[in-house]
């Protein structure tokens, strides 16, 4: 998903502090589920195939009950193992369009390259995970797996994992202390040690630290795929503190740009039909924020008939705005015409209420950009204003000469609350997952240190060659002398790190 | 929406026969509402308001309760009068998007063109519908009014207008009889007599001409809107029995491009995304048809980043295609390849089971045309294939070989049954019925004969310029000398009748 | 070429008048080549390959020469038969986009439908000109040909026509003596008598009229292309002077999308660029129109990044512009802002004298609509502003404080004067013309009257069927089955007469 | 101009060789008209304007001739002192285009930069770079200026200079003795010691360190703006032997950005267009290449109802021409179909005979790559085949068959050879370099070292913002608050270096 930067919370090391900052977690988790833009993601997104599950009429908790699989296992712990069928259609579905990993399985299926691996992860756990998961199997891993998120398991695809011999230990809506029962459970095993670390928003890495830093000792790397998880990395590396290599998946182009610009292009007008049903030709709109974000969401909008101006703080992307034919303006200057106000800018209070106050009656303001703090929300909870609830994400805000100003998903992000996620971009992500897990845990002593490494770049065009049959693309292969012109290796990587795409 | 040809049930007026075709009707209204595609729209498209509405929890048919307004009157038979409150706020946020209707309230509020006028309509009872009927009473009319489907009508909204004192006979989920029932309340009162009728569908019409002939004698015009009703009128007026003249609105420019080149534009994403979250960039469709809806569909996905062809039988159409950079094919060429294939016809077996035997694993098929004849749907149910329901509205066929199509809508118009209208396209239509009784109440003697109108041009262009507001368009007004030079009156109309836009 | 109408001099039959109205000819025929859009199309858009032609260092009148061609006919008249060579190249390169006719010169070839016709042609003579002349010949016809504007002629490809025996009378920069000189000499022949006419603005029509009005006896028809030409047929028509049937190829749908939609879509960026060099990122455009003409400059402009709005006096078009992206202004509201002001109306004075007043610096102005009425030029010839000519076709206007406006064409029809037309849109004129010839040769007796007719749209789609091919475009055809549904022959027409495509 | 990666001579330092490789000058500079891409962009840009320069009908040598300014100087040596008021004009309407430089002096006039400065200069001397000098003196700098390529330059605009007081030594169509004759006349005066360098190309550094190395005792730094000039100081650098500090302006973002995508969007339909008149409608396009380059091309002609496939070697940039709605195929699978062939790749032999030999009659190849190494032109000069010249730009090459491929500008960079590029595109870079050369000479000591730099991010983005009033846009600016959120100046820069806009 799109963001710009997120602010984690502190972790600190000091003695002192550091069990304060422990103890402080659980509370803290409540808040993280609206900070944490990337994990939500899938929390929200699949709120379609949730509307499948069981509406949790069972009531008792997973840990007080005792389940066993058809193969007599019960290492696992989940909402309801009877759901494992339900799931596994679900896990078939996502495999369609997930034809990448498949096709990794099969390439890599002969070497096993992940044998011996035994990996502990903790992401959240949605059909696309399992095909991630079951993929790691394939490969050779041995696998415990629990969710970085309370509330996006899809209870009937962990059923499924865990009846295939997967421990899993996550169901949908755990309380705090169940959340951090599940990590627990997934590491702190008899007769099994994790080697390595498949991390989602830095949780699980950071109770490995805090509970079990000896099993640092046999792990060969870390990787994160969250700007959450990718920060806290960097912080203990600047530390010094990171003991081990870590993969930073998050910044890999194939995925910031599926992430950002492809992604936005479609979920902009996606989470604008579903919350508002409206039209978008010839609708006047500002988005703020002419980022990857910003470019995706006008040039849907553009094609799609809206008369769409941008606002920029910096004069490159403003210049590129005007060339794309978007007018660059100031939010004041526009705001009292506008139909639509869209922020796409990593940053906080663009949307003042002095800017809500001038806004035209039925106009329409969301989130594209980062968390929560893009719109002031705060500043229209005042007694004068009426908010009114129409449909789930959209509230009528009424001013007292009866103006409304629709707000969607309060104020935070619109394409993780409104919209879907294509299983094809989370596929890129897992396919990146996949193949960081395989460079750390083959790679030769010494070429990786205890430090935060990007994907290499021939990994990162290796991910994309495999998405390539999806689109039944056909690459051409340099010649001999081709590759010597350009002073190339035939099989890549074809560009230099700065290359801007 | 969008449709090509609909084929109405056979109008037969021989004495005989007459009775037969009459009670046939409530068996034949069953299968209406799959066959009349503008009727359906508003049925399918207001589940997200729908939601709202109480799940029917009251089985009491409205029929035999009494119900009271609050000014004492108790001439109405809706569901709930108690739902009144939360319909006016539906009414009001439709307000929002059809401020067309609200300035020709404004406007005509002065001179009350209908007063005198005693409507009877039979439309889909939706809040869109209340803003019409509350301009028309603005205007100085008397209405009655009752559903033009069994299940389309929004509870609440009818409540709001009975509770405004409209005389209003509809409730969602009416069983044949009701409707009948709730029509001959409309027509058949003491003391009143309809001096106009709004129809959508014809069967008001319908039975005014079996029970009521006589009402005819005070009526001075009938609108109709839907392509049914005009075309049973255009029957009558071929067979000399229509008795009054009659105006044709479904024909209207604004319509006709609304209905189908821009709102298809944005429906075919809209469907498409909620029925099966696909991502577009990149995919490989074709789309079968170019006329308005295809254009529509075309231009849309092309935009966002999907790789579009194009069959047609028409060489002016395929030339078109071409031009627009749409490669013309036939579908047997390319159905292998295609990741969707959507149908914009109006024609039938367009897509047939060979087709579907040689599409690849995962292809999403769909109808954006007409009624459900497209795709040869019938051809699928047989005992080789499995029908898999994943989702409302999205069927997996599954081929023996695991391969799966996904089907949706059961080939029904997926514009109507997976996206909505918004309520601008609807506000369009509303305005031109209301300009077309205000133009046939107020027609001097002799202006109209008894015969099926068009909306004249300058009335079309009137329309238009009700809506240029919502887009804060200026328009330009020509000067004395150019209008002399142009040969046209400086107040339209602008274009013969030709004219192609 | 696209235009809006053309207002062509009065055509008085009165006795009286007729004399003093013929004997003006020569003196307005200067004018024509302004006012004339259609025919003057061809003049300036073979500029390039005029540049090859020799630069009239011959300074004999061909009248005067006496010349042979290799066969021994001397039966022409034109520059040099010694470029007949190459002539010929220049033809062979029109005929690969010309395909079209070539494929009917295959299909027909074998029947010769147009055996025994005698053809005399008053059109501009250009390569594509003599591809169809040609064709024409290879279905059996006579063709006896001159020039319909004195500057047009291609002297080359004239000399290729002599050279394989077509009759022709035309050289580039025929005095008003020469032009009716070279008419006369097609139609004034011993011993051959024309029975059809293929006219490009009425004066070879006219002549007839006023000189051998005893040619109409054996005519079977005459085929018009121009605006002009059509609107004088019309006035004889109503006039009841009109004694043969005549086609009006002109409002053909195939030619005008082309000349209009498709085909001004291209030459604003041409036009803009040849003469200007301008970058069309980022700039400000108002265009002013949204007709065909209006939409085709629009899209392309709004596509290479411009930031584009339109007036409109028509609301409908107005509406159209709004749904398509386009913000609808008054011209005075924005034109301080803009960086082009692109005219396409078909009216006059639309950019006026304050309208330039208050242009900024730098401001580009040029017409794509109609004649060189649009802008005020006139009102920009006062002694206080500054002309200066920088490039042909380029006029910077200064005013006293320093401010340019940069003037293209003076005023007339910028896709005329710089830019070219693509052979394809001619050889849709060309194919329209042949099978007019064709119809109206071969139809049975009866079928026309003398009046005035529109291509069937049968027709108008075969065209558009021959040049389907050039796009490699794979037609659908109808099964029996569908055609029944439709009610339509599987052979075509497709749509009624009213379709709008 | 977009360019992939030039390879400039081999510089050899060896004593030795050094002079061979001097004397080898001459003749290889012949060549560098070809093969250097940036440097030639002007040349062939102005013919337009070239198109006004008197045709050298003196054929005296300037070197020959004695003039003198108004001023009495006669310190330059210009093809015509006469012509300066015309060049004057040429100048002005420039000036038009670029008031990022107009703005920049004005900022900086009254703290005179470059007070002090004497920049010595090698570039194309054109109405563009006039502006930039012209900016530079006003600075405070004195200025003496030499032609970097013997056909670029616009004499009259030379002539302006000189007029006005700048030491310019050049003018169209110089020898190579001429070429290295003003070189020298600009670097070897008495009692006036250059302390600044701004080349294009290298040829002027390389003059002064074989000639006067002791120059650089005084000179602050180098500006280079060419591929190739870079290219020569990197590896001065690698060898130790750069003995200044010198600032790369080819790479800076906004000069790439403009260089290739927004440029290239607009010159492929250009150089189309002037050269072939073909229409793009409908065409089938395979363009070779999916960097910036191609993106442009790409995305234009898409926007003109072009079906364009694309070829790639890199997988990422495969799937962006996936997501962006292009198919990914072989040159070899689609080539038979194609009408148009376009290189953008930077390499060599992308398009072979094998290639050319299986295109069909028609088709036009053409370059916007890089040099003249994409299509092999070579393989194409064989007895067999047939060239024919048939506008200036465009050969016919014709097979035995008589199949004909049209070749553009015989295989060179079709941007440069047959489109214009605008004085806006050349403003940025011009504007890059007077910053690059006020930042290198108010550098303090120790900023930089010898060593090439790129210019700093907020140079890049101060000239992005120079730029923005041409388009009337409207920065945003950061408030406190916001700015310390993100962690920014509120200045600048906005960015991380890596960033990808």
């Amino acid at each position: 998903m799109n963001h710009g930067y997120d602010f984690p919370r502190q972790i600190q090391f000091a003695n002192q502090e550091e069990k304060q900052e422990f103890s402080k977690f659980p509370t803290k988790t409540g808040r993280r589920s609206l900070s944490r833009s990337i994990s939500q993601s899938s929390t929200d997104s699949y709120s379609s195939a949730a509307s499948y599950t069981d509406s949790s009429d069972d009531e008792t908790s997973p840990r007080e009950k005792t389940q066993v699989n058809s193969k007599g296992s019960s290492d696992f712990c989940v909402k309801n193992i009877k759901q494992a069928e339900f799931g596994r259609r679900e896990i078939e579905i996502a495999e369609q369009d997930m034809s990448a990993l498949i096709s990794l399985r099969k390439r890599a299926q002969g070497e096993k390259p992940l044998a011996g691996a035994k990996v502990v992860g903790c992401t959240h756990i949605t059909a696309q995970t399992a095909v991630l998961i079951e993929t790691l199997v394939a490969l050779g891993a041995q696998c415990r797996w629990t969710a970085c998120n309370i509330y996006s398991t899809q209870n009937e695809v962990a059923a499924a994992l865990a009846e295939s011999g997967v421990s899993v230990f996550a169901w949908k809506g755990e309380s705090e202390d169940d959340f951090w029962w599940c990590i627990d459970r997934c590491v702190n095993v008899e007769g099994w040690q994790a080697n390595m670390i498949l991390d989602d928003g830095g949780d699980l890495t950071h109770w490995v630290y805090k509970k079990y830093p000896s099993v640092f000792k046999k792990v060969r790397g870390i990787v994160e795929e969250s700007v959450t998880g990718v920060h806290r990395l960097y912080q203990l590396s600047k530390a010094g503190k990171l003991c081990v290599p870590a993969m930073n998946v998050n910044d890999s182009v194939t995925k910031q740009k599926f992430d950002n610009l492809y992604c936005c292009r479609e979920s902009i007008l996606d989470g604008l039909k579903r919350t508002t049903d409206v039209m978008f030709g010839g609708k006047q709109v500002v988005v703020c924020g002419y980022g990857e974000v910003g470019k995706g969401c006008c040039s849907a909008l553009k094609a799609l008939g809206a008369i769409v101006c941008v606002t920029e703080i910096d004069p490159i992307c403003a210049l590129q705005a005007c060339m794309d034919g978007f007018k660059v303006v100031k939010l004041n200057e526009v705001v009292r015409q506008m139909d639509m106000v869209i922020t796409c800018t990593g940053n906080k209070n663009v949307v003042t209420r002095e800017h809500l106050d001038r806004m035209k009656n039925g106009c329409i303001v969301c989130n594209m950009g980062h968390s929560n703090t893009e719109i002031d929300v705060a500043s229209l909870r005042t007694p004068e204003l009426t908010w009114e609830r129409v449909r789930s994400q959209v509230d009528h805000v009424i001013w007292p000469d009866g103006k409304r100003v629709i707000l969607l998903a309060e104020g935070r992000l619109l394409n993780l609350s409104c919209s879907t996620v294509p299983s094809f971009v989370l596929s890129i992500t897992a396919t990146t997952q996949a193949l960081a897990l395989i460079e750390l845990y083959n790679a030769p002593e010494g070429r990786y240190k205890q430090d935060v490494y990007l994907l290499p770049k021939k990994m990162d065009e290796y991910v994309a060659s495999l998405h390539l049959p999806n689109f039944d693309a056909h690459l051409t292969e340099l010649s001999d002398e081709q590759a010597k012109y350009m002073g190339l290796n035939k099989n890549g990587p074809f560009k230099p790190n700065y290359y801007r795409y």
